[in-house]
């Protein structure tokens, strides 16, 4: 069986101490464990990016592994602290929504608000429930995995209405673009599922997307198909519709942005 | 007892190879010990910065931790390397004054110039002594805690006056602004001690910070307490006062920069 | 003897998941191997500025590592994934070139084209096969270091001609610029063994170097010998002779860029 991780998704940034402390904490509570940073470079409390990046992420990681996510734009008020129990991976997060996209797909059953205090540092900021509250709870429940000894069981968490894609017909689905990597890629909310039926019932080459001004036609297999800067839309790595182009920036390029509506239907 | 990490604080950045290749030195020597990277997004040659990040960081690290400093402007030059030893902390340094706040509160009695060069590398730069000096001696240290090994102790190692906050009376404190995170939050030399005997005696709706034109009343308890882009007052992570707003970057929105004096009083 | 690590060097950058997903496919297979970020900030598909990187870091590590390159642009396309070994390190890399430096001085003898599947991901996207094929089958590479078991062995892969500074005589060499890091340090490709021949023929204050209109004079021992923003030469700690500024960024000052020609001559 493998041994599991810890991911810490964050805001955080980089260009100060606060990540480094998070690990600080954590392994002096827990030596044998090994940490990842899946990102932190979320934008200051864009809740929903951090909820997509963990949708796209949480799976590749070994089997009971505890992904601590510190976007918390009300850290010290009281919202609460909580840890939810997927089928295969264990959250632990502020209660502000960012955990609504693993909760429908890890089949989280149940949910528990964080109160058992000698979990924590001794002092608490008001500022910094990342380092004070949730990386040394994360550290402690990796060696017990009881999540009952780290508070009660709550239903009335908070979860936001994930962005799903609306598949009109056979012919028309309505999404929208839901985030943007480096490379300039625009993954979209299509996932591959109700892309390939539409692939199946007509072929690839009569699939056409609609964006702004812009119309893709065909569904690439590659980046490199393509000419460079010529757009295109491909299946992008977490099995969602991507706008993209061969060896260049495709938001900056098209003008693409976050939220924006795309059509994707049939010649 | 918790087993030690070691900390990397420099000036390196990320966009080249160099803080991996110190990595690279380390677990090559000593494979068994967390590496973990404090901050090395230090602006180029700040000294004052890095030694700020460092106090602001260490005591959260397992006992016994070994903290290593590239921040090293004369680097190559006849600056000594130092190891300085605390009560509960070891710190690797150029000798630049980059641990004079560490040297303050971990209570460092011993420094020694470190010169043992069968610990170092075999070829010594003149431009990457984090690479060739300092990781490899910090990975070798960790195997025997012996200081004298590294080299004779010194007395004369430097030291930079430490920005201490100015408590006037019992109804003003003079500070400065020291740092600025990510988030814009701007982090003042006034220690939560010195406020806190003010909040006791006024309460906290009485406190006034001035800095420029801006004038803040109260002590907030969490960023979520005020209306988004409202200038407020919070104890932050590190027990000093910070200049913050909610959901916003007080820095940019209200001007505020490092070494900018603040006066803290009473209604 | 030493410990092997894996290293990873990509251009996927840090503000997504996608280098956090790599480690939780590594340590899901191989949890007993530290993994070090050697860079993620190549500029996407700068295969010669990957290829520079490794060189001036791979020979850091413990003998028997596994350097594993993401700088991908033909992903999906039918260019292979190639291993390469080394006298003391391994190579994971796309076939496009990038491996052209280490290839020559870690005197690589076998390169095989990777195509066991049974080593992949599962399912294999078209856009990310540093998560799908290569991050697996590193960590599988280190449990049973035999190289066969991953594909047959290839003659045919790519190499790109190494830019390699031209001796044109006992007393000039001309170069250029093939890298420039975070602090403005322009990295030529002009090697110490060459630069060493002239210093001891001329000595190192006959030394000159001509870029652009900038000319220095003097090979200097290190940055803080000079005055702040004086232009000097220095020998960087890869070995390579650099451009630099004691605290101060030599690129953006003296407005040069990768690519540029340089001579060295005698005064």
């Amino acid at each position: 069986m493998p041994k599991p991780v810890i991911t810490l998704t964050t805001d955080l940034g980089t260009d100060d101490h606060y990540v480094g402390v998070m690990k600080g904490i954590i392994w002096g509570i827990n030596y044998d464990v090994h940490i990842v940073d899946l990102c932190h470079e979320i934008n200051p409390f864009d809740i929903v990016e951090a909820a997509f990046k963990l949708e796209c992420s949480y799976r590749y990681f070994p089997l009971q592994s505890v992904h601590v996510v510190v976007v918390d734009p009300g850290v010290g008020s009281p919202r609460r602290p909580i840890l939810a129990c997927g089928e295969n991976h264990y959250f632990f997060a502020p209660d502000n929504g960012v955990l609504s996209w693993v909760m429908a797909s890890d089949n989280v059953q149940r949910v528990y608000a964080i109160d058992a205090t000698h979990y924590f540092l001794p002092k608490i900021s008001n500022t910094f429930h990342g380092r004070d509250i949730f990386a040394p709870s994360a550290a402690h429940f990796l060696k017990i995995y009881d999540p009952t000894s780290f508070g009660d069981e709550i239903t009335d968490y908070k979860r936001f209405k994930i962005p799903v894609a609306q598949v009109v017909n056979d012919r028309q689905i309505i999404g929208k673009i839901v985030s943007i990597d480096r490379f300039g890629n625009c993954i979209t909310n299509i996932f591959e599922d109700d892309l390939n039926k539409m692939v199946e019932m007509f072929g690839k080459e009569k699939l056409v997307l609609t964006v702004n001004t812009t119309v893709i036609k065909g569904l690439s297999s590659y980046y490199a198909e393509k000419q460079t800067k010529e757009p295109l839309m491909i299946i992008g790595n977490a099995g969602y519709l991507e706008i993209a182009m061969n060896k260049a920036h495709a938001s900056r390029e098209l003008q693409l942005r976050k939220n924006l509506d795309i059509t994707l239907s049939v010649l």
